[in-house]
Order: structure tokens, then sequence, then C-alpha cells
């Protein structure tokens, strides 16, 4: 079966806007083994956008429209999709009652161009939508089935999963594809490629793609076969190896995130995180409460951008920011220390550095990073050199030190 | 004048890759007065591609193709625009003659697969290709343009800026555009729409677009004119009933965001800010500090997840949590005051809430938000009820608390 993704709307043609919602619709597709053949972005131009729908319903047997279900008169999709299959728009008045329902719990009033969102193409179903005013439609055409999704990420992937996966299985055939979601820290794109690939290069099935952010690689496998047993034994052929090359430097088998994998072995520990953070600012106690349920076990933090909170806050010593300066192994250890001090912390952790693009006063480029970590048998830090843009010294930073205490973890 | 773009290939239909091309041929095409109208990616399938650009050139003057364009059974980008134009392919010896140059260049052997790269559409021109192997083409058909570019960014790039653009500015009219770009926090879109509207839509030129992000709404005004002051005029007299309308709600006229004006107005009255974070966990302090040189201004803040936390390094009175719980206007009051007096700081943000998935202990449904306030002046607090997934409601959250702020240095 074959999928086209038009995605909707002017603003998703200026050179800033990348049509994320299709990568996301492209890899829900693929797992339900369905290939994407043609993806179009098409500005508010009713015209342009019927005829695109006439043409992908007539040779596709899925279509997926993104965006263009707002209140206002640049809204086209409902209409273009009407027109392009012959159906009147037809006004609901239950769909109008969920939407004020909508807008008294958040407080607002609705405006009236609102109840343009209760219009329903003729035969289709409301997809409600749990995050946002405008719902989904989803009809069905001789064999072909559009969806209408709103344009925010998160509105449209909460819709996808929870109203079109299920009536989409229903629709094809059972294909098992299963999936190993490796997670790797502490190595570069290249080092690990190079490591890896005289064994993945082996196997067209399972698939094999790695994905590299900052200071975090991902390594998908994904086989395809008639059963699940099939899928996961030629996963394991391939995934075994995979994994002990990568020793500990592999740190989720699931493809869980850094901070998620370090949060369940604190709470596994009945133990407890603190930072201390300069140049990060405050990003890696975001990354430590990212999850729910981060109470648990993330106590609180300090961010001591000066030198005076670093000495006030966390005790630091004036002689140690003095003679080896806030960037420095001895001053990451003792806000580390400091840290854990005044919050009775099992660990916590330290970052200063210079994230730039400015070097400041101190005599250290930019991009040097210490790190440090204390518990209750002493402090120890590490030093790094990152090159990039602010955000990238920032995000690697971060990633570096929750990979510290992940290993100090690992090994007690 | 309108512009298509076509990526060729079945590898840029994959979940992890994103046509950038299309990001840099629209910008320079946009600064040429050019919109970009449709922008397709097509799987490696003659028929849908031949009738994609068939489509394309019957209804726009510019068509781009980016890729498709190798030695391989794949590439079919230039029979399928031969064939959507019912021209011929022609091989041409002088083409061969560079290709076979440039292999040697690279001191590769030039495999016979290779010489598919020297076939031209009848009536082309080939369009030299200093990066790489294969060579463009420019086609003209009644009204139209065709440019058939190598997919590698590196090549594509060149190419455009080259030998596409010198014959591009010979077509076109020369045109002056000009962009305004406004920023604004606390409202919806639809009642920002609903309030701008009746300016906006009287007028063609400039196009007004409206992008939402959590708590951050953006307007863009693009006025294309013979002249730079004409574009001007003509966007002032858009612009000025807007600012008007939006009142204080406006918070940047050039695209900044809420961070950087809220860290030039506090440089500018030689201000400092500390923050007290519970439930967005460091994320307030990570968006004070995202700009270079924020060490001017931010001087530092605390994370205090726990209850022990917010009265041991804060302060909060304990009898304050009891009687009226974590997630108070009381303790959101506190917190702030905690942090100023700790940090000397000119002025200190707090935040308290429940950020979800779960509610915990506190009897507050999730979403529920205070932001506190304390400066020389005193404190003060704010409350929200927010929707959405976890992270939704922290962004939400350091948006509101930036706004605060903001509106309370603009009314001192």
């Amino acid at each position: 079966m074959n999928a086209e993704i038009i995605a909707v709307g002017s603003e998703m043609l200026t050179p800033e806007r990348v049509d994320t919602n299709s990568l996301h619709l492209t890899a829900e597709l693929n797992n339900l083994g369905v290939e994407v053949v043609t993806k179009c972005v098409i500005g508010d131009d009713r015209e342009r956008l019927t005829d695109a729908v006439r043409r992908a319903v007539s040779r596709s047997e899925i279509v997926i429209l993104s965006g263009g279900l707002g209140p206002t008169e640049d809204d086209l999709t409902r209409e273009a999709v009407a027109q392009a299959l012959g159906r009147k728009l037809i006004f609901r008045d239950e769909l109008a009652v969920v939407l004020e329902r909508r807008f008294a719990q958040l407080k607002r009033k609705m405006a009236e161009i609102n109840k343009r969102q209760a219009f329903l193409i003729e035969g289709a179903d409301a997809l409600p939508n749990d995050r946002g005013t405008a719902p989904g439609q989803w009809v069905e055409e001789s064999g072909s089935v559009i969806m209408l999704l709103p344009g925010p990420p998160h509105e449209l992937k909460a819709m996808f999963e929870r109203q079109c996966l299920p009536r989409l299985k229903r629709l094809l055939p059972p294909l098992a594809i299963r999936t190993v979601f490796l997670r790797v820290a502490g190595m570069s794109e290249s080092d690990l490629d190079a490591l890896i690939a005289p064994v993945y290069t082996k196997y067209r099935n399972p698939v094999t793609t790695i994905l590299a952010a900052a200071g975090d690689l991902q390594i998908h496998l994904r086989a395809r076969c008639a059963t699940a047993a099939e899928a996961d034994v030629l996963l394991a052929e391939v995934a075994g190896p995979i994994e002990l090359l990568l020793g500990d430097r592999l740190y989720s088998r699931n493809g869980d995130p850094l901070d998620v994998v370090v949060g369940q072995m604190l709470r596994r520990q009945h133990a407890t995180v603190s930072v201390a953070e300069s140049c990060t600012g405050g990003m890696l106690g975001e990354r430590l409460t990212a999850a729910p349920g981060s109470s648990d076990y993330f106590v609180g933090g300090f961010i001591t951008y000066s030198k005076e909170m670093k000495v006030q806050l966390l005790g630091v010593p004036p002689e140690v920011l003095q003679q080896f300066g806030a960037v420095s192994k001895e001053t990451a250890e003792a806000m580390a220390a400091g840290a854990r001090l005044h919050t009775a912390s099992t660990y916590a952790l330290s970052v200063t550095g210079v994230a730039g693009p400015d070097a400041g006063g101190e005599s250290v480029p930019v991009g040097t990073v210490y790190v440090g970590l204390a518990d209750a048998a002493g402090v120890l830090s590490v030093h790094r050199q990152f090159i990039g843009d602010r955000t990238r010294i920032r995000t690697f930073t971060c990633q570096m030190a929750l990979d510290l205490l992940r290993r100090r973890m690992a090994k007690p």
C-alpha cells in the first residue's frame, strides 16, 4: 500500500520552516508496512490544494493532510478535500458543543470564527483532538482513506496515535515489524560507524540507521518479517554483536534518552541527585526533570552564574576561584561538593565552562568544560573541549554530565 | 511569478531525511520576488515524476528539480522532464568529454553508466557542475523555465548561484522585498487573529503570516514593491495599526525572542535577575542564559524541587507550605522573595506548578502554575491554568514568567 502526505499552509513554504510532521507520519506508516511515495507542501491556495488532493486520492490508498484546520479564512483543508471528493461540508452541532466546552475549560471566550471548525465533510468521521481545538477528520472514498489532521505537531502526533493508528491497523494486512533502538554516548558518529559497519552492512533486513545529535548517537535496527518471532531472531543476530562492540558506551537498549536512564538508575538505587550549574544555566536541571516523576530522585539545584554566587550559594572557597579560575577542575569539584552538602543528595553534578561565543575574562578557550561529580566516596571531575555554537556546547555538556553519573552508578 | 520545487529520490522519503535544498532555493527565490507555491518530494517513479513535472510547468513560471541526475537506473529526472515536455534526450559528445576529464581529475575511472549523464534534453542548456560530475540543465518552455539541479546541497548551491541566478535576474523585473517581524506574548492565536485580521485582511501586499508556538506568537509582514522606500511605507501603513491594537502584548518589533528582549531591558536598566524554579526544573534559567553575554544580568538561581529545598535554600516558611501547599500564590511569592534575598538581584522570578502528567500529592490539577516576581517594591504573583503535555506546560510557564518580568520593567 502507498501513502501520500500533504502539508498545508503558506507558512510552510518559507525558507525557515520544515515539514517535520511528515517525518513522524512516515515512520509510523513504515511501521505498518506502508511506503510514502510522495510528499507535498501546498500553500493556502484552494485550487492547487483541491487539485493535489484529487490526484493523490486517484493513485494512493492513504492520503494524509496536515494543517489548515484552524478557524481562519486561510484554513482551507476542509473545503479543498470536500471539493476534491465532490462532497458537502455539514455544520455539526455536536462538534460545536465540544468546541465550546473546550474553550470553557481553557477559560477562554470562543470567537465566532471558531465555529468554522465544526464543519465536517459529508460521510466523514470526526477525530477528537485531545490537545487542541481543531477536530480531525477520517474520510473513506472508493478504496482510499483520507485523513485531515491538525498542523501543530503535538496535536497531530496524539491524534494519529490514538485515532488513526487503530483504524489503519484494521484496514492493513498484518506485517511484523520489530525494531531495536540503541543509544550511545561518548563517541563520534564516524567512530561509531567505523566500529559497527562491518556488522550491519552484511544485512539488508534489518535496515540500520544511525542518527546523531549533540553528544548522543542513536542506532535504529528495523526488521520486517512475516511473524514477530522471525523478526526478533533476525534482530538478535545483528544487535548482539553490535552491543558487544559498544560495551559500556551503550546506555539504552529501548530508546530511552540518557536523562530517563539515569533517573531509572537513581530510583533503583534509592538515590538522589542535585546540580550546580554555571555555563549550562539550568539546562542540566531541566533535563533531569524532563521525565514525569523526577521528583522521586531530583532534589534541587543551584544556578551559579557569577563567582559571588559560587562562593555564597555553594561555598566554593574564594581562593580556589582566584588561584584556578571559575572554569577549572578545582572549581567544578568544589561546586559539586557544595551542592551535595547543601542538598544532602546522594550524588551532585556540577558544570562550569565557557559556552561562548565570547571567551569572557577567563583565559580559557570557548568550549572548555569541566564536569564534577560528588558522592559519599569523594569528588571527581572530567574535562572536555567541545566545538560548536553556544547551544551545541551546552547540550554536549549536559549529555557529558549525565553520562558521567551513569558510569559512576554502573560501577559502584 | 510563482515557483515550484520538486525533490527527486526515494531516499528523501525516509523518516530521517528532510529536503533542505528547497529551503535554500526558497530563500533565493524570495529575494528575487518569486513565491514558492508548492514543494514536492517524489520517489524514484518515472510516471509520478513525469506527471508532477507536467502539472508544475502548466501552472508555474519556474520549476526547479533537485536530484535524480546520477548515473544509475534510479536517476530518472532527465527522462521524466523530457517526457513531460515531449522532447527527446540527445547524447552530447562535448558533455561526455567534460565528464571524462572530470573523472580523470578525481583520479577515478569513469564507469560506462556515467555516460547517462551526458544526455541533454532537446533545446536545453547544460549547466556546468564545479563540485561534482552531474551537469545541470536549463530548459525554457512556453513562458516557463525548468531547472534540473544535482541533489547534493553543496553542488546544488554552487550551481544555482553561479548558473541559475544570473539567468533568472535577466528574466525577472527588479523588485524590493521588505519584512516586519512582530512577536506577541500572553494571548491565543485565535484571539490575536480576531484582533488584527480587520487590519491585515485589507491588504494582499504585504502578505501577513501568523505563527504560533507555546505562549509565543509571531506576525510576519512581507511587502513587495518596486523600491525599498515604497515597501517600507506600505509596511508602516499595515504594521502601525497592528502595533496599536497589540499594545503592551507586543514585545518585539525585530523578531527577537522574549528572553533576548528581557535581557536587553535588564542591561539597559543595569538590573539583574535571579530565579527560583520548581516545576520548570531549570528551564527558566536555561532560557535566561541562552543568549551570549547573559552573565551581564543573570546572577543565578535555585532549583527547589522538594518542599525541604524550598525551606532550606529559599527560606520559604514551613507554615506557608503547610497551610497553602507548594503550588500556591503564597509559596510562589515566598520563593521569589527568598531568591532575591539570597542573590541580592534587582528582580527575582519564581515558578511553582504541576507540570504533570500526574497531579502528585497536591490537590491541584495538572497545568496549574503560579509565577512570582520580587523586586524592591515587594512581591506579586500571577496564576494560570495551562493544558498540554509536560514539556508544553513547562515551556508556557517560562514564557509567562519572562513576560511578567518584561511588563514589570516596562512600567516601573
